[in-house]
């Protein structure tokens, strides 16, 4: 168990371990020398550099990339914040295990394996308009579900996430982290009506107010206001970090769920590519706070890991060409 | 030989087949019927409609797509007007063909078969700051050059080029075709210096005075200011709309290929996607005026139909998602 304690999980905060400079510089020294104008692959570029600072490799490689989805049921789906009825992530979830759903499609199509975790589908969290959404151990138990994902030997991590109610959940998460108001980070989620939206604001703004006066650390503020999947994607995220793997984040949940770390901690996302920027109006504000420059902007705005999978797909291209084009050296080439 | 004369040429451009509207609307229907909240894959939804229309099939397929990629020189490079000598051309054919360049790492990674059309490098287009820059057999045979890489049974085309000198001609070509100023339209390419682009600057009012009083025909303006691969992607361009293949356009020199066209029939670009916008910066000016939305935002500006073959993975994952999801029905999933 990587995260014992929440003492453990703390001491691992406090001390991220950093990329691997010289695998970087020469990463950087090799796109110099490929048979292009220097700096015309753009982005393409930093990210074949962040690959192989954070693989520890000049040549970053995609062998085995992992999308872990998580799953789980909020509390706070009693107050009607979402369009779907709750009996939908069991749904999706069988979905996912027969292949059906997008997330299966799109990793698929880039060479992720998928691997889903659904935790306690049966018990959702508390409604955390009343209480801490989750007990210390419970809160602890999802760090290390999510944690556990992180294998050896993986070259890229995916985290995504499936539960009906958990973008109210991460916008109580994004709020408590960074302040402002609950209609700063509250949108349709899956597609609530305007009276719908109202509900998640005033649950975000009960919610927010019910725990106001508790500590303000990353495992407070996930364990009162964010749900099981939340955390597990926070656990493996760090996990991740530790084992020196880089991590391809999806939408406002996945994003939402680093905020409390990141808040304390804002080295927490050295490792990790915004894989998009979503339709849900928070993700941008939040994608700002985060420091974190999209990939994609495409309009997704179903989680699952999906939008993090199609960037898997640029994230694979630039690989492909840092290790498959020739130098000017290699190929004659005038240099300019 | 599709385009015989100006004539056939002019012909094809007034008869421009549309998308069959039974494929899109089935592709649509299907959207709604999978498993995902309305509209939730965005812009993915989007792309599998566009290429149901254009392929006539409610799912499209992605079995046989290639790239051509087209390179010629330019007369214009005599005043100094690119970072690289003009040998580079041949020299980066070269490294195409034995498989170095960014295009082949890019269209390996996502399954695009590459072709590589050099058009009479060892003959420069003439230089348009002193004349046309091709007579009309010239302009007429790289038109066909172009037309021909579509051959039967292509599901998807990618455009891309290479020629020293060409983002000269590509702003001649969009200033012609759009007016402004050459400032709008003149970026630093591969890479000039302040000095270069003046040279650019000057070079392209040049030569659009030279040519102000001739008739402002699509053909005409290629011919006068354009570049053998600038006409030959336009020519594949208009094959492909024929054949009702989908079109993946790369920057601002392929993207400026249609802008001719553009100007008297708006219509060629329905079949086209913008794969990206690059960081040249005529290029947004450029999509506006063609109405296309660009897929990608990655500061790429290497040409060589590099930026389309990233797009081309977004795009296999669109169809991905289209034809691999189950329905709500399938999957037994509650509808909202």
């Amino acid at each position: 168990m990587l995260f014992p304690t929440v003492a453990a999980f703390e001491a691992a905060l406090a001390a991220l371990p950093a990329a691997d400079e010289a695998a970087r510089a020469a990463a950087s020294l090799r796109q110099g020398q490929l048979t292009k104008p220097p700096g015309s692959l753009g982005r393409l570029e930093d990210l074949a550099v962040f690959m192989a600072g954070w693989q520890g490799r000049e040549r970053p490689r995609f062998e085995r990339a992992r999308a872990a989805i998580f799953a789980a049921n909020h509390g706070v789906a009693v107050h009607g914040v979402s369009a779907f009825p709750v009996s939908v992530t069991a749904q999706m979830v069988d979905n996912f295990r027969r292949g059906g759903a997008a997330i299966n499609a799109l990793a698929d199509a880039v060479g992720l394996e998928l691997i889903i975790a659904d935790i306690n589908l049966e018990t959702p969290t508390a409604d955390f308009t009343t209480g801490p959404a989750m007990e210390e151990a419970a809160c602890l138990a999802a760090l290390n579900i999510g944690a556990d994902v992180v294998v050896p030997g993986l070259d890229m991590l995916v985290v995504g996430e499936m539960g009906i109610g958990n973008s109210t959940s991460a916008a109580a998460v994004c709020l408590r982290s960074y302040g402002g108001t609950a209609v700063d980070w509250v949108g349709p989620g899956t597609g609530v009506d305007v009276a719908g939206t109202a509900r998640k604001i005033a649950v975000v703004e009960a919610g927010i107010g019910r725990h106001d006066d508790c500590p303000r650390t990353p495992f407070e503020t996930m364990r009162r206001v964010g749900g099981r999947e939340i955390v597990a994607i926070a656990g493996a995220v760090v996990a991740a970090r530790l084992a020196g793997v880089p991590v391809v984040l999806d939408g406002f949940i996945s994003s939402a769920a680093i905020a409390p770390i990141a808040v304390a901690y804002p080295g927490i996302t050295e490792h990790c590519i915004a894989g998009h920027c979503s339709a849900e109006p928070g993700h941008e504000r939040l994608l700002a706070a985060l420091n974190l420059e999209p990939l994609l902007r495409l309009g997704m705005r179903l989680g699952e890991g999906s939008g993090a999978a199609v960037a898997v797909g640029v994230i694979r291209s630039a690989l492909a060409a840092h290790d498959g084009m020739a130098t000017f050296a290699e190929a004659g080439v005038s240099v300019a």
